[in-house]
């Protein structure tokens, strides 16, 4: 298949490009770059080896996005385009609505006009919300505690409404918990703009020193050791879910589906910063601070549903995950150069 | 004030056009004309003695509406405007979630441009979901049962998040019940296009002879007499409740309110069919049919926190709402004329 992949410059973008090529898919990518770095194109390139089209340019732009949709041959669509960034999103929510919905609108209007019927849509562990049941299950009612959040709801309710609407359609939502690392050759990996807001991101930045140390917030919550606890799951896993669920739907007759992609296994703080010690070799500075308002103590995935339907699994250990974020962040200490 | 009135040219936006400009407010309206006549301009100048500027595009369009607030002084917005057709959103989800949001994020941006900070909007019990609490209070939860009742949830969503960004905003999300009457004149009205979706409209246009007979749907729920249970509230006491809610707010300080606008009072449909069977003398045939997907079986407000917050209470009976509807009928048996 030819797969449009929007926001496929970014993190978990760019490493679905990567299993797509490798998959035998032709992959054409959309990205507006207000959040990812051209030069990440030439590293995929090299990386896969096939030349990766690249249209630059914000999907809320309706005209633009009918002529993508008019000019190239586009079988399926895997769509991360969105922004992402929880506190600015609570600061600035018009602008996450209106983008992040409106990107949606205008691809799935595009898709209507050119017969494009399938989609794979970036969600999040995000829509179970403030008080989510352990392990989280695909059937638990949605919500959320932000206006990110929020938009990850939506869109998976318009979504479900519009698959209702037209059987024709196979849309899959992928309801991600916490993606970390990095390709295992350490070229593409997460490259978080200003101080990163996720765990991961900010301990590989101590190791390399370009943090001093790494704020804990809260070390009383009801966990094993007191830190809130995580699914985290590797990047290179979570895109091989994605190559899995287009597959799944595209010789499949539901018109909507919706997969929790997560390893199972909660993961504390502590063991993720002993981990990470473990895989790069050196002390990682750490204060225990306040907890964070919205942060819940727990949260992992029952991902049996995606085993059985996709035949998809989660491979890779924590200590995988930190082993490539750290061949990641050491050969590249300040991110994606910028030309 | 000089009031912006979105869908002015509708059911209840013209009702409360005529309330406002009684309460001492000039108004301006925008209106797409796409569910409304035009007919309603000149009859709401009769009406209120004075000129009404109406504004004839589509909100969702950016650059208009942007013009409009530049070239109008606006000092509050009363958001009407929206596709409101059930069965049709079912049909046409996408058509739904653009339009209705795309237009409130285009007012919110003109407004945030322009420095205008006083918004009600119109939103409905519909929000309360498939099995709500009896009577319905604002802080039930909320979801939906349609797409129609989904743009209700996601705008109120999207106004409490704007409104927690910028306390300078003053917002109110009014819950309708069930809408029904007209202006005492019987020169405003309800003029639903094709097959009316609603209770009262059908029975008006059975009474007039119109349609031969009403369907019940449903006569096993439990209820007093099997028939399903609404909050009707006369349109002019929701327009009422409109003009207070903007005083209200404009003079506080909370950027964001939610008030139901309902009677507290369930009136079944077979009593609905006999005050309009006194209201007209004349019988309106009707037959039990199957519930309708989705129909719940009661649905009545909590109104106390509207009667206590803006003083407001709704004053009419059942008997003025079919009286004020059959007078609008007879003197209109087809609607507002066409030219």
């Amino acid at each position: 298949m030819r797969v449009l992949v929007s926001g496929g410059a970014g993190y978990i973008g760019s490493h679905t490009v990567i299993r797509l090529v490798e998959a035998g898919h032709d992959v054409v990518v959309v990205d507006d770059f207000s959040n990812a770095k051209p030069t990440v194109v030439g590293r995929l390139e090299a990386l896969t080896g096939t030349s990766v089209p690249v249209h630059s340019f914000d999907l809320t732009d309706v005209d633009k996005t009918e002529h993508l949709f008019a000019n190239e041959t586009i079988d399926a669509v895997i769509h991360f385009a969105g922004f992402k960034a929880v506190g600015e999103s609570v600061a600035k929510p018009l602008d996450y609505y209106q983008n992040n919905l409106d990107s949606t609108f205008s691809l799935l209007r595009a898709m209507r006009r050119h017969d494009v019927r399938t989609l794979v849509f970036s969600s999040s562990a995000t829509v179970y919300g403030a008080e989510p049941r352990l392990p989280m299950t695909e059937d638990l009612p949605t919500s959320a505690t932000n206006p990110y959040g929020w938009t990850k709801v939506m869109i998976e309710q318009v979504l479900t409404d519009v698959a209702a609407s037209d059987d024709r359609l196979r849309i899959a939502a992928l309801r991600y918990f916490n993606p970390v690392g990095a390709h295992v050759s350490g070229d593409i990996g997460e490259d978080p703009s200003g101080i990163p807001n996720n765990l991961m991101p900010f301990v590989a930045q101590v190791a390399v020193g370009r943090r001093e140390k790494l704020s804990v917030f809260g070390d009383d919550y009801d966990t094993p050791d007191g830190t809130g606890v995580r699914d985290y799951i590797h990047v290179d896993d979570l895109a091989a879910g994605h190559v899995a669920a287009l597959d799944r739907i595209s010789a499949g007759t539901t018109p909507m589906s919706i997969w929790n992609l997560g390893t199972g296994q909660g993961v504390s703080v502590l063991e993720v910063i002993k981990a990470f010690e473990r895989a790069s070799g050196r002390p990682i500075p750490y204060e225990i601070a306040p907890r964070r308002a919205g942060d819940i103590a727990a949260s992992y995935a029952d991902p049996s549903r995606a085993n059985s339907e996709l035949g998809w699994y989660a491979t890779k250990t924590i200590d995988d995950m930190c082993a490539d974020t750290w061949r990641w962040q050491s050969k590249n200490p300040n991110g994606y150069p910028d030309a």
